[in-house]
Protein backbone atom coordinates (compact mmCIF):
# COMPACT_ATOMS: atom_id res chain seq x y z
CA UNK A 1 0.00 0.00 0.00
CA UNK A 2 1.47 3.28 -1.16
CA UNK A 3 0.10 6.69 -0.25
CA UNK A 4 1.47 10.14 -0.94
CA UNK A 5 0.47 13.64 0.01
CA UNK A 6 1.94 17.09 0.07
CA UNK A 7 2.18 19.25 3.15
CA UNK A 8 3.08 22.93 3.09
CA UNK A 9 4.78 24.30 6.18
CA UNK A 10 4.16 27.97 6.93
CA UNK A 11 7.19 30.27 6.83
CA UNK A 12 9.50 29.74 9.79
CA UNK A 13 12.30 32.04 10.94
CA UNK A 14 15.86 30.90 10.31
CA UNK A 15 16.67 28.14 12.77
CA UNK A 16 15.61 24.65 13.82
CA UNK A 17 11.92 23.95 14.45
CA UNK A 18 10.09 20.85 15.65
CA UNK A 19 7.45 19.70 13.16
CA UNK A 20 6.69 16.27 14.65
CA UNK A 21 3.09 17.29 15.35
CA UNK A 22 2.42 18.26 11.74
CA UNK A 23 3.97 15.01 10.50
CA UNK A 24 1.95 12.99 12.98
CA UNK A 25 -1.30 14.68 11.93
CA UNK A 26 -0.55 14.05 8.27
CA UNK A 27 0.16 10.40 9.05
CA UNK A 28 -3.12 10.09 10.95
CA UNK A 29 -4.98 11.40 7.90
CA UNK A 30 -3.69 8.50 5.79
CA UNK A 31 -4.89 4.90 5.84
CA UNK A 32 -2.96 3.31 8.71
CA UNK A 33 -0.38 0.59 8.16
CA UNK A 34 0.62 -2.02 10.70
CA UNK A 35 4.28 -2.07 9.59
CA UNK A 36 5.84 0.46 7.27
CA UNK A 37 7.94 3.51 6.61
CA UNK A 38 7.09 7.18 6.25
CA UNK A 39 9.37 9.12 3.92
CA UNK A 40 9.34 12.88 4.42
CA UNK A 41 10.99 14.87 1.65
CA UNK A 42 11.54 18.64 1.43
CA UNK A 43 11.39 20.08 -2.09
CA UNK A 44 13.96 22.82 -1.46
CA UNK A 45 17.73 23.25 -1.51
CA UNK A 46 18.15 25.80 1.28
CA UNK A 47 16.16 24.08 4.02
CA UNK A 48 16.47 20.54 5.30
CA UNK A 49 15.09 17.92 7.68
CA UNK A 50 16.70 16.17 10.61
CA UNK A 51 15.77 14.06 13.61
CA UNK A 52 16.94 15.28 16.99
CA UNK A 53 16.08 16.06 20.60
CA UNK A 54 12.43 16.97 21.07
CA UNK A 55 12.42 18.57 24.52
CA UNK A 56 14.86 21.36 25.31
CA UNK A 57 14.69 24.35 22.93
CA UNK A 58 18.31 25.26 23.69
CA UNK A 59 19.40 22.17 21.76
CA UNK A 60 17.87 23.67 18.65
CA UNK A 61 19.41 27.07 19.40
CA UNK A 62 22.81 25.40 19.75
CA UNK A 63 22.31 23.69 16.38
CA UNK A 64 21.80 27.09 14.79
CA UNK A 65 24.93 28.45 16.53
CA UNK A 66 27.03 25.49 15.49
CA UNK A 67 26.02 25.46 11.84
CA UNK A 68 26.52 29.22 11.51
CA UNK A 69 30.12 28.75 12.60
CA UNK A 70 30.77 25.53 10.68
CA UNK A 71 29.38 26.98 7.45
CA UNK A 72 30.13 30.72 7.60
CA UNK A 73 28.51 33.46 5.59
CA UNK A 74 30.69 35.59 3.31
CA UNK A 75 33.51 33.07 3.01
CA UNK A 76 36.03 34.70 0.67
CA UNK A 77 36.02 31.69 -1.67
CA UNK A 78 32.26 31.62 -2.36
CA UNK A 79 31.43 32.39 -5.98
CA UNK A 80 27.64 31.99 -5.69
CA UNK A 81 26.89 35.23 -3.84
CA UNK A 82 24.21 37.06 -5.83
CA UNK A 83 21.26 35.71 -3.80
CA UNK A 84 22.51 37.10 -0.47
CA UNK A 85 25.05 36.12 2.14
CA UNK A 86 22.73 33.55 3.70
CA UNK A 87 22.17 31.66 0.44
CA UNK A 88 25.33 29.64 -0.24
CA UNK A 89 25.68 28.56 3.42
CA UNK A 90 22.02 27.48 3.27
CA UNK A 91 22.74 25.16 0.35
CA UNK A 92 25.70 23.57 2.13
CA UNK A 93 23.81 23.16 5.42
CA UNK A 94 20.92 21.59 3.51
CA UNK A 95 23.19 18.91 2.05
CA UNK A 96 24.93 18.28 5.37
CA UNK A 97 21.60 17.57 7.06
CA UNK A 98 19.71 16.12 4.10
CA UNK A 99 16.49 16.59 2.18
CA UNK A 100 14.62 13.70 3.73
CA UNK A 101 14.05 11.58 6.79
CA UNK A 102 12.51 8.15 6.81
CA UNK A 103 10.67 7.02 9.91
CA UNK A 104 9.59 3.53 10.93
CA UNK A 105 5.84 3.10 11.38
CA UNK A 106 4.54 0.42 13.75
CA UNK A 107 0.86 -0.23 14.50
CA UNK A 108 -0.08 2.89 12.59
CA UNK A 109 2.21 5.24 14.50
CA UNK A 110 5.67 6.72 14.16
CA UNK A 111 8.06 4.45 16.03
CA UNK A 112 10.54 7.06 17.25
CA UNK A 113 12.70 6.97 20.35
CA UNK A 114 11.45 8.81 23.43
CA UNK A 115 13.57 11.88 22.79
CA UNK A 116 13.35 12.01 19.02
CA UNK A 117 11.48 14.64 17.05
CA UNK A 118 11.49 15.76 13.42
CA UNK A 119 12.97 19.20 12.76
CA UNK A 120 12.58 21.62 9.91
CA UNK A 121 16.00 23.22 9.48
CA UNK A 122 15.35 26.63 7.93
CA UNK A 123 18.66 27.96 6.66
CA UNK A 124 17.45 31.14 4.92
CA UNK A 125 16.62 34.44 6.61
CA UNK A 126 13.35 34.64 4.64
CA UNK A 127 12.77 31.10 3.45
CA UNK A 128 9.01 31.40 3.09
CA UNK A 129 6.65 28.42 3.16
CA UNK A 130 8.27 25.03 2.52
CA UNK A 131 6.72 22.11 0.64
CA UNK A 132 7.03 18.53 1.85
CA UNK A 133 6.14 15.32 0.03
CA UNK A 134 5.13 12.52 2.39
CA UNK A 135 5.15 8.95 1.11
CA UNK A 136 3.76 6.20 3.32
CA UNK A 137 4.34 2.58 2.40
CA UNK A 138 3.60 -0.55 4.36
CA UNK A 139 0.90 -3.07 5.03
CA UNK B 1 6.10 -7.95 2.13
CA UNK B 2 6.94 -5.80 5.15
CA UNK B 3 8.81 -7.05 8.19
CA UNK B 4 10.06 -5.20 11.21
CA UNK B 5 12.12 -6.10 14.23
CA UNK B 6 14.05 -4.39 16.97
CA UNK B 7 17.70 -5.02 17.70
CA UNK B 8 19.47 -3.79 20.82
CA UNK B 9 23.18 -3.14 20.51
CA UNK B 10 25.23 -3.59 23.65
CA UNK B 11 26.96 -0.52 25.05
CA UNK B 12 29.91 0.58 22.94
CA UNK B 13 32.65 3.02 23.90
CA UNK B 14 32.58 6.44 22.28
CA UNK B 15 33.72 6.08 18.69
CA UNK B 16 32.86 4.36 15.42
CA UNK B 17 32.09 0.64 15.42
CA UNK B 18 31.28 -1.80 12.62
CA UNK B 19 27.93 -3.51 13.14
CA UNK B 20 27.53 -5.09 9.69
CA UNK B 21 27.58 -8.59 11.20
CA UNK B 22 24.70 -7.87 13.57
CA UNK B 23 22.69 -6.31 10.74
CA UNK B 24 23.40 -9.28 8.47
CA UNK B 25 22.35 -11.76 11.15
CA UNK B 26 19.12 -9.87 11.79
CA UNK B 27 18.41 -9.84 8.04
CA UNK B 28 19.02 -13.59 7.83
CA UNK B 29 16.45 -14.14 10.59
CA UNK B 30 13.74 -12.50 8.46
CA UNK B 31 11.91 -14.01 5.49
CA UNK B 32 14.22 -13.36 2.54
CA UNK B 33 13.28 -11.02 -0.31
CA UNK B 34 14.62 -11.23 -3.85
CA UNK B 35 14.64 -7.45 -4.31
CA UNK B 36 14.16 -4.92 -1.56
CA UNK B 37 15.48 -2.43 0.94
CA UNK B 38 16.51 -2.74 4.56
CA UNK B 39 15.96 0.40 6.63
CA UNK B 40 18.00 0.57 9.84
CA UNK B 41 16.92 3.27 12.26
CA UNK B 42 18.49 4.23 15.60
CA UNK B 43 16.04 5.47 18.23
CA UNK B 44 18.46 7.91 19.85
CA UNK B 45 19.63 11.49 19.38
CA UNK B 46 23.24 11.19 20.52
CA UNK B 47 24.32 8.20 18.43
CA UNK B 48 23.98 7.69 14.70
CA UNK B 49 24.54 5.32 11.79
CA UNK B 50 26.73 5.62 8.75
CA UNK B 51 28.16 3.51 5.95
CA UNK B 52 31.91 3.58 5.51
CA UNK B 53 35.12 1.61 5.07
CA UNK B 54 34.93 -1.87 6.57
CA UNK B 55 38.58 -2.92 6.72
CA UNK B 56 41.12 -0.64 8.36
CA UNK B 57 40.31 0.34 11.97
CA UNK B 58 42.34 3.54 11.65
CA UNK B 59 39.65 4.90 9.33
CA UNK B 60 37.20 4.70 12.21
CA UNK B 61 39.73 6.23 14.62
CA UNK B 62 40.23 9.12 12.19
CA UNK B 63 36.47 9.64 12.01
CA UNK B 64 36.41 10.05 15.79
CA UNK B 65 39.35 12.50 15.63
CA UNK B 66 37.75 14.53 12.86
CA UNK B 67 34.33 14.83 14.43
CA UNK B 68 35.79 15.80 17.81
CA UNK B 69 37.51 18.74 16.14
CA UNK B 70 34.65 19.69 13.81
CA UNK B 71 32.11 19.66 16.65
CA UNK B 72 34.05 20.68 19.76
CA UNK B 73 33.07 20.14 23.37
CA UNK B 74 32.60 23.16 25.61
CA UNK B 75 32.04 25.64 22.78
CA UNK B 76 31.41 28.98 24.54
CA UNK B 77 28.11 29.48 22.71
CA UNK B 78 26.45 26.20 23.79
CA UNK B 79 23.44 26.73 26.04
CA UNK B 80 22.50 23.07 26.45
CA UNK B 81 25.27 22.05 28.86
CA UNK B 82 23.62 20.42 31.88
CA UNK B 83 23.99 16.83 30.58
CA UNK B 84 27.78 16.99 30.30
CA UNK B 85 30.31 18.36 27.85
CA UNK B 86 29.91 15.40 25.50
CA UNK B 87 26.13 15.82 25.16
CA UNK B 88 25.55 18.79 22.87
CA UNK B 89 28.33 17.74 20.43
CA UNK B 90 26.74 14.28 20.38
CA UNK B 91 23.41 15.73 19.23
CA UNK B 92 25.08 17.71 16.44
CA UNK B 93 27.21 14.78 15.28
CA UNK B 94 24.10 12.58 15.27
CA UNK B 95 22.32 14.92 12.87
CA UNK B 96 25.39 15.32 10.65
CA UNK B 97 25.61 11.57 10.18
CA UNK B 98 21.93 10.70 10.42
CA UNK B 99 19.61 8.39 12.32
CA UNK B 100 19.18 5.82 9.59
CA UNK B 101 20.76 4.03 6.68
CA UNK B 102 18.88 2.24 3.94
CA UNK B 103 20.56 -0.66 2.22
CA UNK B 104 19.66 -2.38 -1.04
CA UNK B 105 18.84 -6.07 -0.72
CA UNK B 106 19.37 -8.39 -3.70
CA UNK B 107 18.73 -12.15 -3.70
CA UNK B 108 18.16 -12.04 0.04
CA UNK B 109 21.45 -10.33 0.88
CA UNK B 110 22.74 -6.84 1.54
CA UNK B 111 24.02 -5.47 -1.75
CA UNK B 112 26.86 -3.32 -0.44
CA UNK B 113 30.09 -2.39 -2.18
CA UNK B 114 33.19 -4.44 -1.43
CA UNK B 115 34.53 -1.94 1.09
CA UNK B 116 31.28 -0.82 2.68
CA UNK B 117 30.21 -1.61 6.21
CA UNK B 118 27.56 -0.24 8.55
CA UNK B 119 28.87 1.72 11.53
CA UNK B 120 27.35 2.59 14.86
CA UNK B 121 28.61 6.08 15.66
CA UNK B 122 28.57 6.35 19.45
CA UNK B 123 28.95 10.01 20.34
CA UNK B 124 28.49 9.81 24.13
CA UNK B 125 31.13 8.78 26.66
CA UNK B 126 28.63 6.45 28.33
CA UNK B 127 25.92 5.94 25.74
CA UNK B 128 24.72 2.59 27.03
CA UNK B 129 22.86 0.07 24.89
CA UNK B 130 21.29 1.45 21.70
CA UNK B 131 18.00 0.37 20.15
CA UNK B 132 17.59 -0.11 16.40
CA UNK B 133 14.40 -0.65 14.42
CA UNK B 134 14.96 -2.70 11.25
CA UNK B 135 12.33 -2.59 8.52
CA UNK B 136 12.66 -4.93 5.56
CA UNK B 137 10.48 -4.42 2.51
CA UNK B 138 10.60 -6.12 -0.84
CA UNK B 139 9.36 -9.11 -2.72
CA UNK C 1 6.19 -3.75 -7.21
CA UNK C 2 9.93 -3.80 -6.64
CA UNK C 3 12.53 -3.24 -9.34
CA UNK C 4 16.28 -2.93 -9.08
CA UNK C 5 19.05 -2.14 -11.52
CA UNK C 6 22.67 -1.11 -11.47
CA UNK C 7 24.02 1.98 -13.14
CA UNK C 8 27.72 2.68 -13.63
CA UNK C 9 28.74 6.33 -13.79
CA UNK C 10 31.81 7.09 -15.87
CA UNK C 11 34.80 8.53 -14.02
CA UNK C 12 34.25 12.15 -12.95
CA UNK C 13 36.90 14.60 -11.76
CA UNK C 14 36.95 15.44 -8.07
CA UNK C 15 34.00 17.72 -7.33
CA UNK C 16 30.22 17.86 -7.43
CA UNK C 17 28.40 16.77 -10.61
CA UNK C 18 24.74 16.74 -11.57
CA UNK C 19 23.52 13.26 -12.50
CA UNK C 20 19.78 13.93 -12.54
CA UNK C 21 19.58 13.10 -16.25
CA UNK C 22 21.15 9.68 -15.82
CA UNK C 23 18.83 8.92 -12.89
CA UNK C 24 15.80 10.07 -14.87
CA UNK C 25 16.74 7.92 -17.85
CA UNK C 26 17.23 4.88 -15.62
CA UNK C 27 13.82 5.52 -14.04
CA UNK C 28 12.19 5.77 -17.46
CA UNK C 29 13.63 2.38 -18.38
CA UNK C 30 11.77 0.74 -15.50
CA UNK C 31 8.07 -0.11 -15.29
CA UNK C 32 6.44 3.14 -14.16
CA UNK C 33 4.74 3.49 -10.78
CA UNK C 34 1.96 5.93 -9.96
CA UNK C 35 3.19 6.50 -6.39
CA UNK C 36 6.51 5.35 -5.06
CA UNK C 37 10.10 5.97 -4.06
CA UNK C 38 13.37 5.64 -5.93
CA UNK C 39 16.35 4.72 -3.76
CA UNK C 40 19.73 5.55 -5.27
CA UNK C 41 22.69 3.97 -3.50
CA UNK C 42 26.40 4.39 -4.24
CA UNK C 43 28.53 1.31 -3.55
CA UNK C 44 31.64 3.24 -2.52
CA UNK C 45 33.08 4.87 0.59
CA UNK C 46 34.92 7.81 -0.96
CA UNK C 47 32.13 9.25 -3.12
CA UNK C 48 28.61 10.17 -2.10
CA UNK C 49 25.23 11.44 -3.27
CA UNK C 50 23.34 14.59 -2.37
CA UNK C 51 20.41 16.67 -3.56
CA UNK C 52 21.08 20.33 -4.24
CA UNK C 53 20.73 23.28 -6.60
CA UNK C 54 20.47 22.23 -10.23
CA UNK C 55 21.17 25.46 -12.09
CA UNK C 56 24.25 27.51 -11.25
CA UNK C 57 27.55 25.59 -11.53
CA UNK C 58 29.21 27.94 -9.01
CA UNK C 59 27.06 26.36 -6.28
CA UNK C 60 28.78 23.07 -6.95
CA UNK C 61 32.20 24.74 -7.09
CA UNK C 62 31.48 26.34 -3.70
CA UNK C 63 30.54 22.93 -2.29
CA UNK C 64 33.97 21.64 -3.32
CA UNK C 65 35.68 24.66 -1.75
CA UNK C 66 33.72 24.34 1.48
CA UNK C 67 34.27 20.63 1.98
CA UNK C 68 37.99 20.93 1.24
CA UNK C 69 38.27 23.40 4.10
CA UNK C 70 35.90 21.64 6.48
CA UNK C 71 37.64 18.28 5.99
CA UNK C 72 41.28 19.13 5.29
CA UNK C 73 43.89 16.91 3.72
CA UNK C 74 47.00 16.01 5.70
CA UNK C 75 45.48 16.69 9.10
CA UNK C 76 48.25 15.84 11.59
CA UNK C 77 45.98 13.44 13.49
CA UNK C 78 45.05 11.19 10.53
CA UNK C 79 46.41 7.64 10.90
CA UNK C 80 44.93 6.26 7.66
CA UNK C 81 47.30 7.92 5.20
CA UNK C 82 48.76 5.19 3.00
CA UNK C 83 46.21 5.61 0.17
CA UNK C 84 47.08 9.26 -0.46
CA UNK C 85 46.24 12.61 1.08
CA UNK C 86 42.82 12.74 -0.60
CA UNK C 87 41.69 9.38 0.79
CA UNK C 88 40.84 9.92 4.45
CA UNK C 89 39.04 13.25 3.76
CA UNK C 90 37.08 11.43 1.05
CA UNK C 91 35.80 8.87 3.56
CA UNK C 92 34.71 11.59 5.98
CA UNK C 93 33.01 13.69 3.29
CA UNK C 94 31.22 10.58 2.04
CA UNK C 95 29.68 9.97 5.46
CA UNK C 96 28.78 13.64 5.93
CA UNK C 97 26.83 13.64 2.69
CA UNK C 98 25.64 10.05 2.68
CA UNK C 99 25.67 6.98 0.46
CA UNK C 100 22.09 7.27 -0.74
CA UNK C 101 19.25 9.56 -1.64
CA UNK C 102 15.62 8.57 -1.78
CA UNK C 103 13.35 10.44 -4.14
CA UNK C 104 9.55 10.56 -4.25
CA UNK C 105 8.02 9.30 -7.49
CA UNK C 106 4.61 10.59 -8.58
CA UNK C 107 2.81 9.63 -11.80
CA UNK C 108 5.92 7.83 -12.97
CA UNK C 109 8.28 10.77 -12.52
CA UNK C 110 10.71 12.08 -9.94
CA UNK C 111 8.80 14.56 -7.79
CA UNK C 112 11.62 16.98 -7.01
CA UNK C 113 11.40 20.68 -6.27
CA UNK C 114 12.03 23.11 -9.13
CA UNK C 115 15.63 23.75 -8.14
CA UNK C 116 16.58 20.26 -6.97
CA UNK C 117 18.99 17.97 -8.75
CA UNK C 118 20.88 14.83 -7.78
CA UNK C 119 24.65 15.22 -7.43
CA UNK C 120 27.47 12.74 -7.54
CA UNK C 121 30.01 13.98 -4.99
CA UNK C 122 33.37 12.66 -6.15
CA UNK C 123 35.81 13.08 -3.29
CA UNK C 124 38.86 11.32 -4.77
CA UNK C 125 41.32 12.80 -7.24
CA UNK C 126 41.07 9.66 -9.39
CA UNK C 127 37.88 7.99 -8.24
CA UNK C 128 37.23 6.09 -11.44
CA UNK C 129 33.80 4.83 -12.47
CA UNK C 130 31.22 4.61 -9.67
CA UNK C 131 28.51 1.97 -9.29
CA UNK C 132 24.98 2.84 -8.23
CA UNK C 133 22.17 0.48 -7.22
CA UNK C 134 18.72 1.89 -8.01
CA UNK C 135 15.70 0.38 -6.28
CA UNK C 136 12.24 1.49 -7.35
CA UNK C 137 9.24 0.56 -5.26
CA UNK C 138 5.65 1.68 -5.54
CA UNK C 139 2.39 0.86 -7.24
Amino acid sequence: MWQQRELTLKAHPRGFHLITDQITRALEAMTPVEVGLLHVFIQHTSASLTINENADPTVRADFESHFNRAVPENAPYYQHVFEGSDDMPAHIKASLLGASVQLPVSKGRLNLGTWQGVCLCEHRDQGGPRRLVLTLAGE
